[in-house]
């Protein structure tokens, strides 16, 4: 096991393997609820490698992934890049401060088929042992607007 | 183990884990050798979920890493998103033929402290047992122009 590069120490909360439950609206889609788990893992280096597995919670199959790395920067800020099986790539940039990071993308990449998607917010928190994750999304031409939220516990 | 969705049908030769080792040069820094592993795995949704990562062939330290997902579309095209822990989020298009798939990028962002990648062209081609990987890159300000080349043979 490596040790935690110095520039992710403000991401060492986030790392391990968490499990939860979270619910979806979109006025474009019909309200949902899933299963989800996420795990950060880091190799020594100066960034947070992320992936995320949702699964719906009445059949079980696999709903949403994604994949991606947190790289923690000077001053309290944090990038991040994403990449999705829906033909999005994501990059955002915003803030750590104490176990609580705010993301907003500068910009977002689809493919030919992918549909669109503006923008995104994202905030990952921890609160006592529980891991927040939230996402606002500007999807199908509308405003960006709330779309998911989860509560996830730590798992390893 | 879910079916393997149809439109990933012509991805199949890629599922698996895949171990090897390749090169690397760019004007702007040293050779390098890498040990590389790259996995290839579905969930019977109509993608591909692609990680990779690399060691320095010498040390044994991490090198490189990226995740993404391959998206099979109709007349043999196929759409990727690569996300990098450089900072770097790729959205590429091309062809599968056989098991030889061509990718260009049609749009590479980056944050604020990644250095500047203009374009992309990776080939991931089965040849006999062996599965090679190629990207070239226009990084730096410079021509797209070849970077990495790897030689790998399944694991599982």
């Amino acid at each position: 096991m490596a040790e935690l590069h110095p520039a992710c120490a403000p991401l060492a909360f986030l790392l391990g393997t968490w499990q939860g439950a979270g619910t979806g609206v979109y006025p474009t889609i019909e309200d949902f609820s899933y299963a989800e788990e996420v795990s950060f893992t880091h190799v020594g280096k100066p960034f947070v490698a992320y992936v995320q597995k949702t699964k719906d919670a009445g059949t079980g199959l696999p709903l949403h992934s994604e994949a991606g790395f947190l790289r923690p920067q000077p001053d309290g800020r944090v990038e991040l890049v994403l990449a999705q099986p829906s033909g999005v790539a994501e990059v955002l940039e915003g803030t750590v401060e104490g176990r609580d990071i705010q993301l907003s993308s500068t910009a977002v990449l689809g493919t030919d088929s992918a549909k669109p998607v503006a923008a995104t917010e994202r905030r990952l928190w921890v609160d006592g042992e529980v891991l927040h994750s939230s996402v606002a999304m500007a999807a199908m031409g509308l405003e960006i607007q709330h779309h998911v939220v989860s509560e996830m516990y730590r798992l390893s």
